[in-house]
């Protein structure tokens, strides 16, 4: 094999919003109809706010072929056809942020401001239609189920078994949590065994963030990109900590969109605090529940879908772990890759070990999601990236 | 000179409860008799449930000479000359969360289940005591006085006044906000003006975190260490992105026991974010009200109070700053390194070069609070560790 099998950890999907109304149970779609004016207004204005409305206009302009993969199969398939993806795993929201399932189940899954009964069924929406989608390409595709279990874990195990028997890969629930239940509690555990059971991977993706603590200042945004991914990896510190990776041994976590930058100093921190110091010995015995340091549980339990990393993050591969990271797109949210995929991942890789190389850019989200590499060699063939532009020697 | 001036840049003291009654305006002295069996009472059922109470007994059993330094000049000037420890900066909260000021005012400054004029009038009392304790000896103690800003700035302002023309050296203010308004806001800005025109150093410290995220099971001392030192680092990012250490460039802030080893991955973060990425292009302009990079200010605005610092955070010392490292000893709590001082600072610097153990040991805390240092001088003759014990060759 002289390419690369490309899977993006990373990519998005979402129906433009009225279009959700015929995925919704037939009891919601009179709420729909009273929401959707209001969800398009709020996304209008949230771009006016903190999304540059103008920039992302630009962006698109001239692009919308490509940008109506978002939901359209046809364009979805020429897009990573052309940008060398096997592969992908999808989260929800589409083009930039506008394509999100309604009352408020999209990227950052809020708790406050939402109707839990309504979030959940704007979520099952978006997990039927998901659910087509990736049926008509399930070799490449690894849908994920949105699942809001902060309101009801009973209702999240059904939604789990829904999503496995419907051919998706893995869960996406909320990163924070607000006045709910956190994620050491012990009433999620029937929630982490059936995804452990079924082998869905539960997917964290960055997004949410306190936004009320950033005021709407000129430092509002720097604040919230300095943070986002700190509340991207939150839950794992719980997890961690609470013995759920203890318990569920076999359970697979993802945490995308948060580089992986932060890796090597959190597992220090998580080690250094795991080990019985001067500090932390007047706080009695809080490690014995757990029989292995917290760096060996991210080592068997946790990968990181580092989208369009840059070259730094690929030099500190064997710090954060080889078989750790999983490249993303993005696809199709103007932070991505596409159009410009082979170009970036060339700067990223270049002149890296060819073993190596294979791991991040594909072998990982493989192997974490499942996919059947052996039924995607032929595609790999024609449209993934040729190992000889990788190159050190490469123009 | 063959002795290192060492300076604390992370002490603490506090007078047992009961005793800050003749410290507080006598208005609230009938508040004070109702609260005080509460506060007592909920100290010790804090012990029960996070500190080991067990632990923290055995700890103080025959240091009580030692830990009545927390309160009473004589032992405390013992037990720093036999510590080696020249100058301290000096936070609230005694031997270890038991001195506590009065109605809600100690280390936490948490904002709910107290009442604002009441946490004030705590904090009063507790700066009026700490001038007295300094003024003893004022060459050796930098006293931070509590500041309850959240809740009033215009209070703020006159307590820092009052503070400075007492002889205490900075503030203390919550890492925490709440639900009332963060750092970045606008209304802060006569605060750090009077902070920087005074030279007052704006202290935050670990201690307060979101414990009702936390739970009370196994797990929750776990996710309560590895996230504290990321609470005490928030405020930072705030004051960074909202453009106040660009407007207020002389403004001095200290980060105290977090640790350092989070300095380099942060400011890298910082910096990466600074930059005008694909990432961040969709977001508009957020950085050209700041003249510099985030580490830039952080060079110049910041000191971490590295408390009990391992061998391994002196390693780092080149990517943390050389200038923004300061020691400490934490006395007089339990995870602090008194009474080992000397062999803890050993075995942290040993053969490192003079120089740069000379700033991160005594000279950075001296330039950041104003300490004398020729006025410290003979007390450093007398009680300084010798320079030989650090030598690669010392036994």
């Amino acid at each position: 094999m002289d390419r690369y099998l490309v899977i993006s950890s990373d990519c998005h999907a979402g129906l433009p919003p009225e279009q959700y109304r015929d995925y919704l149970e037939p009891k919601y779609r009179d709420a729909f109809d009273v929401a959707l004016p209001i969800q398009i207004e709020a996304t209008k204005e949230a771009a006016k706010k903190f999304l540059v409305a103008d920039i992302n206009e630009d962006w698109r302009k001239g692009a919308e072929t490509g940008l109506s993969g978002a939901w359209d199969h046809d364009a979805r398939v020429r897009v990573l056809d052309a940008d060398g993806i096997a592969g992908e795993v999808i989260f929800p929201d589409g083009v930039t942020e506008m394509n999100s399932p309604p009352f408020g189940a999209g990227i950052s899954l809020p708790t406050e401001g939402i109707v839990p009964e309504l979030q959940w069924a704007g979520a099952r929406a978006h997990n039927r239609w998901l659910a087509e989608l990736c049926q008509m390409a399930p070799e490449r595709r690894a849908g994920l189920a949105i699942v809001p279990v902060l309101w009801d874990v009973d209702e999240a195990i059904l939604e789990v078994k829904w999503a496995k028997q419907n051919g998706l890969k893995g869960v996406f629930i909320p990163c924070m949590w607000g006045k709910q239940d956190g994620y050491h509690h012990p009433k999620y555990d029937p929630f982490w065994a059936i995804c452990e059971d079924l082998g869905m991977v539960v997917n964290f993706h960055s997004g949410a963030a306190p936004m009320e603590d950033y005021g709407d200042g000129r430092g509002m945004v720097g604040m919230y990109i300095s943070e986002v991914a700190w509340w991207l990896t939150r839950p794992l510190t719980l997890l961690i900590w609470s013995g759920v990776l203890e318990r569920y041994p076999r359970l697979k976590v993802a945490l995308t969109e948060g580089t992986s930058i932060w890796v090597p100093e959190y597992l220090a921190l998580l080690d250094f605090r795991y080990e019985d110091t001067p500090y932390s010995s007047k706080l009695g015995d809080y490690t014995s529940h757990l029989s292995m340091k917290p760096s060996e549980y991210f080592a068997r339990n946790v990968l990181v879908g580092a989208s369009c990393m840059p070259r730094r993050e690929a030099e500190m591969r064997h710090e954060v772990g080889l078989k750790q990271m999983a490249w993303g797109s993005d696809y199709p949210h103007p932070e991505g890759s596409w159009p410009e995929t082979e170009s970036q991942m060339t700067t990223t890789f270049r002149g890296l070990p060819e073993d190596e190389i294979k791991l991040i850019l594909g072998q990982n989200a493989a192997d974490w999601y499942g996919f059947d590499t052996e039924k995607l060699a032929p595609l790999v063939a024609r449209v993934g990236p040729p190992k000889s532009r990788f190159s050190a020697q490469a123009p």
